[in-house]
């Protein structure tokens, strides 16, 4: 392609509502261009990187055994209300009614779509197991799109779902998914991790995992072990404490509890200002209402309780905060409830095991207790891991490095859903020996065009991003100094069929322009091999620029086709 | 592909509520699902075919020099208000508002937001020329969705779009897209006419050309010649009239006019009856509303005015029948309408002009004139072509050949659209004398997901389609009979091999299923070759059966291999 004739406008300036890498450079680079808030366009240098993606994904998911098809980007809203999603989805879900009154969404997702297929195509464990997926175009009405291709309104999804027998099949299916997805975001050059995570509203029984890619623009909070591949979002990383295991035999003696008048010290920090005491000899305790039941929670001062650990082990549905008055019906007032004396069930993290002499609420305004021995004085019938992890905490993993913590963009996420899907939307088969079994079912997504982002955010420097070898919007990038010179424009035409017999995909930079201008735009386009093609032309040389280690060299043609073999056609 | 793992289900019968037989033969075949009314799936085997119409498309349109991009579904109401189309295009825009009550609509054609883009981007003659393209999603709300892929309401299109700054240079531009759709078409192995056609709602000035397929099913008829490459939609085509040079000197001498006496004869058919004479004796005149002026159009009884042509002679926007109070205004009681003592302004088809002792109206109830001579008693200031062909007509090109009626599908259409879009989205560019001007743009649409349905019209026999090469979900079909058999499986498995290297895509029945049903499902799956590995297997034998000319032939599969490699690897 000759870049005289190529449909790209790069810009000098960032957008001033970009505020993050891949946004302003991909508008810069002339990649994408915004319709509308959340909604772009992709131009054709955008387009071949998108395509590319594309490919990886589809040449992954085929070697899994996954078959491709495609389902429609309208769906009709009685499917929505037979899975019990229309009204919980709320206003992310775009809504329209047809012409003749019908209402639809437009998908933002398609269990609904693919379980009503699989009901009417699957009638027989001899159809299983199938994995199927699709590429298509999704929609939500995020309420603030923004980050560019990070969060927006319109966007390409790659959506796979597997359908077994049992959950054994289950398993299979969804290793295969995971393997898949390792490879894909290997050959993307990414820097990721597969990540423990919560299911969140799609989910169903069983396990599930996020690759999100490690970025500091990232939305979620990821701990990582800094010797293992263990890697959790921070809500669900588990905590081990290394006094767990505490014998209390073995603890030395402590004082016995004593009552302090402590007025208006009600915070962590005034308690340690007003003792002068480390906030871990601190008993922290929380009173939270669980599916509407009180429930009081301690947890050393210096760590985080972790909501959903607390619901997870009360197999709840929603917790809270206790207000005001739910703390004067069960503890005391706020800033002085403790872990002794109460009469509704106390949970207990493992860190509390390890004070030997702390201070806690009295459950009594203005008072609190010192000298507890948690071994000795508190209600452990429910002890267990209710804090968020913190960084150089044990992995939980190897027992043997340490957690880091992350940012991470989600790419991709795969969900073991058992039969929320197929109960609900009535998909069963008949099993061997004739009986009518619910379908098990896994789904498995991987966001295309936020890919793009994510790859930006880690592979850029302020003049521009260099794209992966496999996904870069052309190959190599020839920059003629003057075309107008007859060698240096034979040299380039010469290398130009030279590359397109050995199908390596070719942007010559023919403008008239000034060199400084075609480098600039060399930069934001972002292909990792270039040419300088110059006054060297007339020894039939040229300038090798390989922006990945950021080396030039002054080469023979022959030289350099040589070198691009190597990388492209090995 | 093994067929036992393949997601196919194939039907016995023939879904009720499927009229025709690329919509009963896609069914039956498992290629597609209906979703909703006019909303379908493509299962595995569909989409392989409808991927691979998207290549043919996707190289020809590149091998024209236009760019791949990808524009949004999702379209702000507000471009459509700018060009004025919001409002004309009526209930089939799917509109919808965002949860800020911003309003949208699903793009069922790109022309705004292409404009929108072009706006910006292009700013001088330096980016000009382009030929831009997508192939999207397009949605239309159909009042009446049928004929399975035919007409639908969330389909697959290419459309192009050519930017160029004078009409010189859209011309260029539309004959690259017309070749290129003649590439795409001819590939595709359709029996298809390039049509002379009418712009319709979408077009601006300057020509367009509907890309039909031959079938009966078609919803419009075409008028082809069966000598020269000349098409028309019935409505644009020009009819040539062979007495249309009639010279009024030659003509022999007839009777004076007299008015007669023709009580309750308004019809042609009565006319004929009462005065014993052919249609063609006859002059018919008719009285329209032209942008509200009354205008008398007068062809030969044994023809059809065509209402178009009428408009474009006169350059106006709208036409319709006069209803009686205009008649009796302006001519007399409708059925008595003539050609001779009007005030108001006369067409006279060319047909007309050969009749020299015809019957018409007098222009007063109950009374004809008869003895018309048309060159000597009509007023000719208004002569030209406003009647439908007929069958058997003159080709208008080659004055040879005569015209034959089709029915057709349109698979594509090319427009010179000038500035009807520019000027109203304000798409402007500044020439080389530093003016600004508007863009010339010209518009291609191509509906690849109607394609299909096309190809399946015009390549079935009631068992099943039978594929073009470039576009069969699998290139060869490979029917085991008995896969348990190890001399059978033996064989498969190396011709698998074979296929492989020569990168043959293949599909192998190894269903434990009885022949009878491979041959039947085999039969409505398409693929255009089929080899059939059964008792000869011992041997090393396979039956060979070409599709395309039904024959048969036992070889060993060394020479299979040599068919296979004559026709998908030349």
């Amino acid at each position: 392609m000759y870049q005289s004739r190529l449909f790209l406008s790069t810009l000098r300036e960032s957008p001033a509502d970009a505020e993050i890498a891949s946004h302003q450079l991909m508008l810069k680079a002339g990649f994408i261009r915004q319709l509308a808030s959340g909604v772009y366009s992709y131009m054709p240098l955008g387009l071949r990187v998108l395509r590319k993606i594309e490919h990886i994904v589809r040449e992954e998911m085929d070697r899994a055994g996954a078959q491709e098809m495609l389902m429609p980007v309208i769906q009709p809203a009685e499917l929505w209300k037979e899975s019990g999603r229309y009204d919980v989805y709320g206003p992310e879900l775009i809504r329209f009614t047809d012409r003749h009154q019908r209402e639809f969404a437009l998908g933002p997702t398609h269990e609904e779509v693919i379980t009503s297929i699989a009901r009417h195509e699957i009638n027989s464990y001899r159809k299983l197991p199938v994995i199927l997926y699709q590429i298509q175009t999704k929609f939500r009405d995020e309420r603030r799109p923004r980050f560019g291709l990070l969060r927006t309104r319109e966007f390409l999804m790659k959506d796979a779902y597997s359908f077994d027998q049992d959950w054994e099949g289950l398993d299979v299916a969804y290793r295969a998914m995971y393997d898949a997805y390792h490879a894909i975001f290997t050959r993307l050059e990414l820097d990721y991790r597969a990540v423990e995570a919560d299911g969140g509203a799609i989910g169903g029984e069983g396990g599930t995992h996020e690759f999100m890619a490690l970025a500091e623009i990232g939305e979620d909070t990821i701990a990582a072990c800094n010797h293992c591949q263990y890697a959790a979002n921070l809500e669900k990383a588990e905590a081990v404490t290394e006094q767990a295991g505490v014998d209390s035999e073995q603890v030395p003696p402590s004082p016995a509890i004593e009552r302090i008048y402590t007025p208006d010290v009600c915070t962590i920090a005034q308690l340690q200002q007003f003792l002068h005491i480390e906030a871990k000899q601190i008993i922290k305790t929380m009173l939270f209402m669980v599916d509407g039941r009180p429930v009081a929670v301690a947890v050393r001062g210096d760590y985080e309780l972790n909501e959903l650990k607390i619901k997870n082990y009360l197999t709840a549905l929603n917790i809270e905060l206790a207000d005001g008055s739910a703390i004067a019906a069960n503890a005391s007032a706020a800033g002085y409830i403790g872990p002794i004396g109460l009469t509704i069930p106390l949970l207990v993290d493992y860190s509390v095991l390890a004070v030997t002499d702390g201070v806690a609420g009295a459950n009594e305004q203005n008072h609190h207790f010192k000298h507890i021995h948690a071994m000795r004085d508190l209600d452990l019938t429910h002890v267990a891991d209710f804090r968020n992890v913190i960084e150089d905490d044990l992995c939980p993993r190897c027992q043997t490095g340490k957690l880091t913590f992350h940012r991470g963009i989600e790419l991709g996420h795969i969900f073991k859903l058992g039969t929320k899907y197929s109960e609900s939307l009535s998909a069963a088969f008949l099993d061997q020996s004739g009986k009518a079994k619910s379908i098990i079912m896994g789904c498995y997504g991987i966001g295309i065009s936020r890919i793009l982002a994510a790859i930006v955010e880690q592979r850029h420097s302020e003049q521009g991003v260099v794209w992966p070898k496999e996904i870069t919007p052309y190959q190599v990038h020839i920059i003629v100094i003057s075309y107008d010179d007859e060698l240096q424009k034979q040299l380039v035409q010469g290398l130009h069929q030279r590359l397109l017999q050995l199908d390596i995909e070719v942007l010559i930079d023919d403008r008239a322009e000034r060199a400084g201008v075609k480098f600039k735009d060399a930069d934001l386009i972002g292909i990792p091999y270039r040419l300088i093609v110059g006054k060297d032309a007339a020894d039939g040389k040229v300038e090798w620029f390989d922006r990945t280690t950021n080396s030039k060299e002054v080469l023979a043609t022959e030289a350099v086709l040589e070198q691009l073999k190597r990388i492209y056609c090995p």
